[in-house]
């Protein structure tokens, strides 16, 4: 993709996101891209609105669909997280045809549910990473320029530090995987490195879900956990008395999994790409 | 049990309680058993503190182990919910003795974890219902009545009114039951009655979690869904669009899990007994 445009589909399985949004990011991927600038469609089911979503099932369904199985796009790049993914994942899985299957997806956070999915069902090209409404963060032309570089050129620089092509890789919002366990979206994660992270959530709650995924046997066999960035972290009535590290150390250490550090990912600006797989 | 006096032991898997508590439980029981008052025994642990829990995890898993293997106590009476529970459960299950599988648990919300555990491991006296810091709520002291006279009458009005014996059934927190599955906690509940109730989480979240639960291939063998009550929803921006039955209904529509209405059970002075099992 190096020198010829790039084509873009921007959808928004979850919740909708402002036009004003779409503008900045077409601006800046004409400033950083100049002479082979991406052709960046944002779908216009990105700004519907039904209650907490961006349209009705049905509308978010289709747009993903329409953008995943048109051959002349490279991407799929999530417009945001919010909540909703999980409520199309079952409609879009089964009407997914071999074109959808030659593209990139890239988002996080709720967007993870469809990464599951699609991970799970083989495709080869999808990767945890900054979304389009991450533009309205400060620093976040730097996101939205990574996202780019690792949709158009598969610049090494977008990735997580760690990630080196040697070892099988994933990353999740905390909360999103622990609400896919054990459903039919659950990935197998043997043998992957696996990178967590989480946003505005109290300190008992991310206890909680690290519980439940270190209690899972199928994550019980990922070759480590590494945490990211936990964000936003809503007050603990009394204070917890532990730190989201420890708290991860403590639930790798009961569950026996491999304990790896930390990583560079998160909701905000500094996210990087984590690809599924190797 | 009906004319000896019933021992009662109380603990806290989860948070602490305050020793006001303790002492207007004894005072109604009195008041409410005057001529065979039982004898409730609140384990010092219940008063402990450490960090966000009732003493560390060690203090509190010993705690309950100290009261569920000791044959002269009736019945194990959780002091409260929180957060905790999930903690112990692995330490204690494997300790549990003869003693412990001949007496009555009631407790919800957080005690769900360990409820779970022990319905999973054959114990027969395993019920949802109110907790002894529920006399801190309006009209709290109809809930510990409610408690007592399960635990010391086995008392008909004190379930839940459709709970007759002639089906199974299990109550859940819905965000506990969610974090549960998949984990060695996760109990058979093929052909059961599903009762589920939340409190204070964002519309968002409860239909994430009810994405969660319907999806499981477990729950989708219970005979149905009943929901009871969601309290103290907190605000979600923007308005959801569906109120916490009409969700309730999606999901089981979706999955194929019949919709079986309402149940009597919730965060409150109304919160009936569930037995699990039949």
């Amino acid at each position: 993709m190096s020198t010829d445009r790039c084509k873009i589909g921007v959808v928004a399985p979850a919740s909708r996101m402002s036009p004003d949004v779409a503008a900045s990011v077409l601006e800046l991927a004409e400033r950083l891209y100049p002479r082979r600038t991406p052709e960046i469609v944002f779908h216009p089911q990105c700004f519907a609105s039904h209650g907490h979503f961006a349209g009705d099932d049905d509308a978010r369904a289709e747009a993903f669909l329409e953008v995943a199985n048109d051959a002349s796009y490279d991407a799929v790049w999530f417009a945001r997280g919010g909540y909703g993914s999980c409520r199309v994942v079952e409609s879009v899985m089964p009407r997914m045809t071999q074109a959808s299957r030659e593209k990139t997806y890239l988002g996080y956070s709720d967007a993870g549910m469809l990464l599951a999915a699609l991970y799970r069902a083989g495709f080869t090209s999808v990767a945890h990473g900054p979304v389009a409404q991450e533009i309205r963060r400060d620093g976040g032309d730097k996101a939205i320029a990574r996202a780019l570089a690792w949709i158009i050129d598969r610049a090494p620089e977008a990735l997580e530090p760690t990630v080196d092509g040697s070892k099988k890789t994933a990353a999740f919002n905390i909360t999103v995987l622990s609400h896919l366990l054990g459903t039919p979206l659950e990935p197998d994660l043997d043998g992957h490195v696996l990178m967590l992270e989480e946003v505005g959530e109290a300190m008992y709650r991310i206890d909680r879900s690290l519980f439940h995924i270190t209690s899972s046997a199928n994550i019980r066999r990922v070759s480590g956990i590494m945490l990211g960035r936990c964000s936003n972290i809503t007050p603990n009535e009394p204070d917890f008395g532990m730190n989201e590290e420890e708290i991860a150390q403590y639930w790798c250490r009961r569950a026996g999994i491999p304990w790896l550090g930390r990583a560079d990912i998160g909701h905000d600006a500094k996210n990087k790409v984590v690809p599924f797989g190797r």
